[in-house]
């Protein structure tokens, strides 16, 4: 039988609550050695010390391993498990799990693939520098190879979460007789984004190798890809990248469409990746389309210029609130009302990920109506 | 010639800063004089000690007091300065002006009108009780009658500003032997806007005296307006009142309009408000009917059972950014996106004012494209 | 031989990790089933949204349950893990297991007894009201029993963690039709403490039954304990008691002592706790004297009325930081600074724990130096 | 009759409230032609948008400009007001003003001296650079020479307010083609404070010439300035000095001694500097001496490696809370409690300011008792 992707979105009913899968594991609705990845959103301050990821990732983890008799750790090192943290305003707490899944026949056309890959662990002196950014490319190819997508043009969404430096990070590398690139938490966060921009840039061949200067990290902004999200965080060590797409050696329902954000107001770019799959928004969507929608994956930033459609914001000069938390709440508020639901994946920090102030957009629906 | 009003969005450059309307009053284009209220947002943080409102007032107060010789002080008694601090994420920090005009010639049917009112100083004690409640609705009276809206349904928006308890009054007020509602700051404030809304409600006729029962604040969800926004701080002594609607006795192009909105996803009242003034969203509205646009006010707040749309929200239950700062930067992202515009004035604290777990929106626009 | 109580104060290296204890463990140190209870500092913002708690308790309750074979439900059921979240300023995340032990011989005199115990699980509708206050006073009296005080003056140290009410918690109880006695997170927390010092100054003679009005809780502040410490947080279900003092039914070298804080200024009473132990602090106290230290623990609040010493402070009119977390650090500073060590439990909201607008100090010391 | 220095520490009853002056001047205790130089504490959140310090300085400029007859912005201009924003935990809001006054008679002996100086306005392209370091320099140079102190060993306190760079500073730079040093403004403050920094250092012929190199900000922290307190807000446009010592050349009963602090538990420092004006903790000073003591100034800051006294902290992983109001907390505990008030500035950021992780303490008191 064809090869096809399920993908489900679940609810977090409280902060590392992973029981509305172990539901579906035990009503024999997924089985647990068919999951191959998972994205989601966790109500932390997605910041240096957000702990909700590392929390939740050990709950799902303890519940694979009871099914798969295989440690959390191993299971951890080979299904990426891309959290981000922050539920800002009208966002909700939950997950899309992609699970393997086979199709009575072929379908026309192509359909939603998906290749993972794990790259070896990063030293604390390697992030957000040029060892990173060849890290990241070498994944996502992998990723790329394993999804069967031939022209990367069909590739829509490449999801990566890289490691950071933490306080106590950079006091064991230096006491090594390391350097690292930044010892300010947030900075080395912003860094390493940017290096795995630039990774999934490189090996989508969205720019040259040529290009490719460490240098131009947080700097020339011109150098970008509009189909990656890159997270950042304390809880991994290795880059994990998700590359999601579509082609022709997979079958089922699903498609993806991505579109890029030009700033963020941009909400045309919603309702176009929203039209690509024959869903109209007027201006929210209908109930029937919303069953039909699998998942949303927004990156999205404060621009760095101060201004947005002209007028000056004030999330930059926030010493109270992080710039992060801003514009993932504003996001937040602008795609969940398009589509009805605050079950939206809205991540900050989108350096080099799409236009420079703005972001992008990914939707996963199906061809028909279901349960999403 | 007939009255009409002039109503200008000037933006904020830093935060205290009135040198646009310096600017405009400098060069002729509006006399200081004729300046009847203004409705604002600053970059605090909208909470007990944000000092920007009280900061700001300083600053346009000693404008027009030089124009005018007459005390700030006095003029802060007379010309309401309603101002809501926050500008969460792309909200852009801007003020509304709202002015007395004249037109050559008499408008056919209605047009924007006016009318502002001061209750007397309302002592601590009566902050959030049935006194608070009778306060509001008899200024909300006067300040229809100086509007000369004869028809309720003709009222628009309401803008009230209350005072509420801080730690000092509260303090002085128990060592008068007083007693006070609470004594804890932020609950104050929200027992302040309940109290305005029951007053608008009362004035506008949503709901009868007998349904005015002080126990009701916070508690019966049922009792509300759909046209009070309230505002309460720790720079107002007294309770300040701007009615806005239209009128057969006023002339000019401009309009007002409003709308509830069901939930903090509700695009669709948004778009609704807009096409009672002809303007469509589509799903931005165009550079030329930005031009018309000349005020948007919105209140909303963090549905207080935890749920939007039927999946869970976090803002209650987040120690380090108050709920009121997370829902104002998603309505702001969610109305800024329709508008390409981020001067909007969102406001928090909707207890009472719209369907519970909503708000509402009410718009001002020109009948022709000008520089709004 | 006699009984005695072996207490080690063991950093937490980062949120959730117990290898310091393993590493005991592991080395025979200390063997898991002589674990009693568990009182530490997590780095949370101690707040509604805390998980620190959580997740370190998930940590802890897995290692104990690998080596003891029992479910970590079970062990949590049966060993007091009491974490209070919030490392302010120089606080360090460490935590104090209190275990069994055996001397050779019987010492003079008393020294430091333990007693715990675990109430039935508080519905949501009992936390802060008068059924809350009784089930922590009979939970307490089962504890002193355990302990073998005899004379509630030997009592020096009861630490409480009591369940509050989350939005997810009233709306359950709301849908059943049980009323909760508060909607706001936060105000439950603060109503669950006071029920629970009510509990505790109930089993200690401190006050009489005849004063037990729930409707004094957060308002007659003349009703207190000089020796309960009450947390409260969204981890736990039913009230879980630690009581300690000094009985000469117990053995070995430690003791505890304790003073009431007389206001947040309060060094004195920190300078005398360690003078009943024998240890001088001029300022600081020494190394060796630092190695005699087991645990410090320190309840506090930021005085209700706006004023430390005559001054005023800003704690409660800040929506920017919870006044618990202001309170916290300040106390921190001041604790930390006399022991020269950042590993001091100190924990907010003191309501009716210690004099008004202050709040108590508790330590436990051995007679001779050793590795604290 | 000869010179002295008046010092009055003055509480500020609400944000930008100056009334406790305007009596003194009102009442003629003190003249404001007198007033010199004035640092105080405010209670905004110290960071980038913390407008406290320049609401409360258009108040006090305000009340001097009624009573002087010249402009705000004069006054401003010749008269240093350098303001820290954060009272977090105990700390209290408050100002210390400095006033010329005479004596009846010589002193024996040296007594409190003052001098100030403004550089000239500091571009954003200058701030954190080495045009920084000679601006203050110079400054601090002048100021001394002005104070008539001979030796530099007798100058114990040299405050300076430095500019930052704000997003929209930052903006016009780039916009005319100059470079900034960093577009963070987190960041441009704390370059802006090492600046200062180096700066005292070289005046005070702490370090010399050679090793000012700019490359060496915020890296090379043995370079250093044990009486140097730094900071940097976006109010300023140019660097404010403030130099205190004793000297010969004045009289009266005032004197200033400064100790730096090891680390942030250093209490032996604060004791020490007390000793050196004759003033007993044991551990609070008495109510005799605190009416002695007229002024006491804190630097400190969160030992950037992550540990105070080996035990790890966790201010530099806050996403929630800055580093700064932290830190601030801590030693306001510590530092009020032993003097038993809560009016102490203290003022984070002490990069190069005092030893590196710790910082310094400065207090001004009177030979005997009076009304502080």
């Amino acid at each position: 039988m064809p090869d096809a992707i399920e993908v489900r979105k679940v609810p977090i009913h409280s902060v590392a609550d992973a029981s509305e899968l172990a539901k579906l594991i035990d009503d024999g609705v997924l089985h647990a050695d068919r999951v191959i990845a998972i994205i989601g959103k966790t109500e932390g301050n997605g910041g240096v010390n957000d702990f909700t990821r590392g929390y939740f990732t050990q709950s799902l983890m303890a519940l694979l391993s009871r099914w798969l008799g295989e440690s959390a750790d191993k299971l951890a090192a080979r299904i990426p498990c891309v959290l981000s943290g922050g539920t800002e305003g009208v966002l909700s707490p939950h997950y899309v799990v992609f699970a393997r899944s086979k199709v009575s026949a072929p379908s026309p056309g192509s359909s939603l693939a998906i290749g993972t890959a794990m790259s070896a662990p990063l030293p604390a002196e390697h992030v957000g520098r040029a060892a990173h950014i060849q890290s990241v490319a070498d994944a996502v190819k992998s990723a790329i190879a394993q999804a069967r997508i031939e022209n990367p043009r069909d590739i829509h969404f490449v999801q990566v979460k890289c490691p950071c430096i933490t306080s106590a990070r950079a006091e064991t590398a230096l006491a090594q007789g390391k350097s690292v690139v930044t010892s300010d938490p947030n900075r080395s966060m912003a860094l390493a984004r940017a290096a795995g921009a630039f990774g999934v840039a490189l090996a989508l061949g969205e720019i040259s190798e040529q290009r490719m200067d460490e240098t131009a990290l947080l700097r020339d902004f011109s150098v970008k890809s509009d189909r990656a999200s890159i997270s950042s965080g304390v809880e991994v060590e290795c880059n994990e990248v998700i590359v999601l797409g579509n082609s022709r050696h997979w079958s089922g329902e699903l498609r993806i469409a991505h579109r890029p954000m030009a700033d963020a107001l941009d909400i045309g770019g919603v309702v176009q990746a929203l039209r690509d799959l024959g869903i109209e928004a007027a201006p929210q969507i209908t109930a029937q389309d919303r069953s039909r929608v699998r998942a949303v994956f927004v990156k999205c930033e404060p621009d760095r210029r101060g201004r947005i459609a002209g007028h000056r914001h004030t999330m930059l000069d926030d010493t109270d609130i992080n710039a992060q938390r801003h514009i993932r709440g504003a996001l937040g508020g602008l795609v969940a009302s398009v589509m009805g639901d605050g079950r939206i994946f809205v991540s900050g920090g989108a350096e080099h990920q799409g236009p420079d102030g703005g972001g992008l957009i990914a939707v996963i629906a199906s061809q028909q109506a279901g349960d999403a």
